[in-house]
């Protein structure tokens, strides 16, 4: 037996090196049960025996056995000595499925990404924010590193209620903001909270993300869908709508087709809300970039007590941070914050407090202000070189946002994104965001350009050219 | 009408100060409008004329009402000049219900805290957090601010499978780590996925949080309750009860009671786990700490494929980082990330790539080893005080955690808490834990001595002592 365990040590010798020698014959005792080298039931050597075989202390070893009884992979009965523990014989270490690297994980990266969506990463400003983060890190009380109020950190409630006011015309009180890490997170608590109620269903617009819908359906709603014409979602057909508490609106800048809903639609869904008691949710998700005027302001200036309005900082700022805020109408408010509670988590405080100094010291302003212009020389460049390359393309939708439209001749979206993909151009097709019910109309591609950074944006827009009709 | 909107236009004087003259003329209509102030229909002075009783430019005034008209306050009908817009009276916006402040808001801060569940935030580590932040933002690569994977980064979870396996014996390949934001997010989680497979029961231990029994069930999970006796949870239990597909055990550290499972036990929850096909939760959420001896390694080292462990920087760091990980079974891990990225949130990723940072440096370890040190010492000087103050009372427990139970009397706990009230003393019974179905049997104050800042705790051991029969 002797013998055996000198073997069995000899091939442990490299692991055994260095100071940490009990944990290392732990490790090596371990997994050799584990692989059933050492089969249930086997009788151990003495800790003697084994130290002089292995070269150690007896004392190491026979801490190790001691340890090993006490995480179970060991008995140690009196007169038995130290055996391997009797239990059902452990399953093989199954391999991965062969999905378990693919979780999610994103084709292999295109030469050139023009999807919607995301900002210019390499624009993220750094320096700023390790300032905001480092002032924010050191004033802290102590008890922002605790729990903390599931709205958020009142620090930052405080900032955006300010700077919401100002810059979206959002009417904003701190005790109704309620923190979230990105907007389906937000999304993702009112549905429940909505549910919770008795909403049967929300309604949702001709075309948006599949991600916000499938949520809403998650949490047990349906989702109607409101029609489309050429000046955008048919809010007059919420009234129709029996058993519909609420509805997800891209007013400023609708998602993907890109048009402002017209005032008197506004109007008309804010009025739906107060008629019937249902809610309005405003996905502002882009609403401080706006080019050829000043933003409009926010739907929920119209009427606070019925329009929930959600904001980020996923596009302005970067997704990363997984930073965005609701500003919820009173009764809302408090149950949102309850459930919220009852799930117990945030986003971290150092974040929101970094985040709050950020606003306040004015380099959030700074930043946008930057981003727009970047993001509007991109578009005049879209709308030039569109227009000079394929002059059938029609740049639609306002100039805003981080993406732009561009209309398609009938039935030519499939060919284009496929001449697109063998290019190694990364680009969305309008009908990739078009509810399943509703029937194909437009041919488009969504051409989120402020995606690249600097260096690969001529690239892009290139590579764009070359592919539309 | 013109002197009337002089006199509305004095009221607004203040207002209309410094630069932005269009805003705020912008807020003032819209706050008339929600007032009531100006009601539906009013017909607007021109902007002419407007704009000579506010000695505003004419083009100020313009503008902000085109703006107006834009975002639905105002109508604009060429012919019929500019008029409030006609809508069903808005409600008069409701007064925040009591409860809104009040949501999980703390009680007022008691003199002594010694509730359990919160390191001393006073020590978190904000100069080693800041260098280790600061060098994880500067060294990120742009793709580190977008989206990304829902288990987490990369750099993590690397380097937390090298930390797990090192202090906690935990078998921990990187590919099976999901980070979360906090244990109760990676629960909830869990939960979903477990319900979705058609598991129908979890089992609890007979005493535990409120919180993570609620959460199970939420995701509609039943939590039967494994009973109790001196050597701890009754493992053995699990195998009379019939679709019970997992089992929430704290192993290393029974929370609250304070006892660690016994090696047979040990064995007897994985074996149920690899007969049943079921899934042991080890909630190992103060493993780090245990100071008579090494820590006992992690039950999930026992077997990887059936128990899935899961750790937080919330006792050892501070909960307001919302950082916490889990180490799951590779169909789990597939399962729960792909979940996690349905419902698109995470913890920031400069934070995970912080504590990434923080973890390679060694300023992890550094840190736990000093709060180590610290809560040792507590410790021992709460167990000193008690038993020179009150030779009745017992501390019952492990040598461990971040809390002791000091077993009182029978039918002497809430005599005590009142006490402790009295004198503004914050502490839990162990009452407060227990399961409804479970009978009482036990008296018991549950003593967070981690939670006080230094220069507070010899206060709380005194006002403790001070209610001890």
């Amino acid at each position: 037996m002797a013998s055996d365990w000198a073997t069995f040590g000899a091939d442990l010798h490299l692991e055994l090196r260095g100071t940490r020698l009990r944990a290392g014959l732990m490790d090596a005792l371990r997994e050799a049960v584990r692989s059933g080298r050492l089969a249930p039931g086997t009788r151990l050597p003495s800790s003697r025996s084994l130290a002089a075989d292995l070269g150690l202390a007896r004392n190491t070893v026979a801490d190790a056995y001691a340890e090993l009884v006490a995480e179970g992979w060991l008995t140690a009965r009196q007169g038995s000595g130290t055996r391997v523990a009797r239990r059902t014989a452990p399953r093989p270490p199954a391999a991965a499925p062969p999905s378990a690297g693919s979780v999610r994980r994103r084709p292999a990266t295109p030469v050139h990404n023009l999807n919607s969506g995301t900002p210019d990463l390499a624009s993220f400003p750094r320096a700023d924010w390790l300032k905001a983060y480092r002032r924010a890190l050191t004033d802290a009380p102590n008890e922002a590193f605790g729990y903390g109020d599931p709205r958020g950190r009142p620090e930052l409630r405080t900032a955006l209620a300010e700077y919401l006011a100002r810059a979206r015309g959002v009417h904003a009180r701190p005790e109704r903001i309620v923190i979230c890490a990105g907007f389906v997170h937000g999304l993702m608590l009112i549905g429940q909270v909505l549910r919770a109620r008795g909403v049967r269903d929300v309604a949702v617009e001709s075309y948006g993300l599949d991600l916000h819908d499938g949520l809403l359906r998650r949490a047990g709603l349906g989702t109607p869908v409101l029609g489309f014409d050429e000046r955008g979602t048919r809010t007059g057909e919420l009234a129709g709508l029996d058993g519909c508490g609420a509805v997800l609106m891209t007013a400023a800048h609708q998602y993907p087709l890109g048009g402002a809903l017209p005032p008197d639609r506004r109007a008309e869904v804010v009025d739906w809300a107060r008629a019937s008691g249902g809610v309005v949710l405003e996905d502002d998700y882009d609403g401080e970039f706006r080019y050829d005027r000043r933003s409009v302001g926010a739907l929920q200036g119209l009427d606070p007590e019925r329009v929930a309005y959600l904001g980020t900082a996923s596009k302005s700022l970067a997704p990363g941070l997984r930073l965005a805020w609701m500003v919820l109408p009173g009764d809302l408010a408090v149950e949102v914050a309850e459930t919220k509670g009852a799930v117990g988590w945030s986003s971290s405080t150092p974040d929101q407090l970094a985040f709050a100094e950020f606003l306040r010291s004015g380099a959030y302003d700074r930043h946008v202000r930057a981003s727009r212009l970047r993001y509007r020389r991109r578009r005049d460049q879209l709308v030039a070189a569109v227009a000079a390359h394929s002059p059938e393309t029609r740049v639609s939708g306002i100039a805003a946002g981080l993406h732009a439209v561009l209309a398609l001749p009938p039935g030519t979206e499939q060919a284009t994104l496929r001449a697109a993909a063998w290019r190694g151009l990364a680009v969305q097709g309008v009908n990739a965001f078009r509810r399943p019910t509703v029937p194909p109309t437009l041919d488009g591609l969504v051409v989120g350009y402020a995606t690249p950074p600097d260096s690969g944006w001529q690239g892009a827009l290139g590579a764009l050219c070359g592919v539309l009709p």
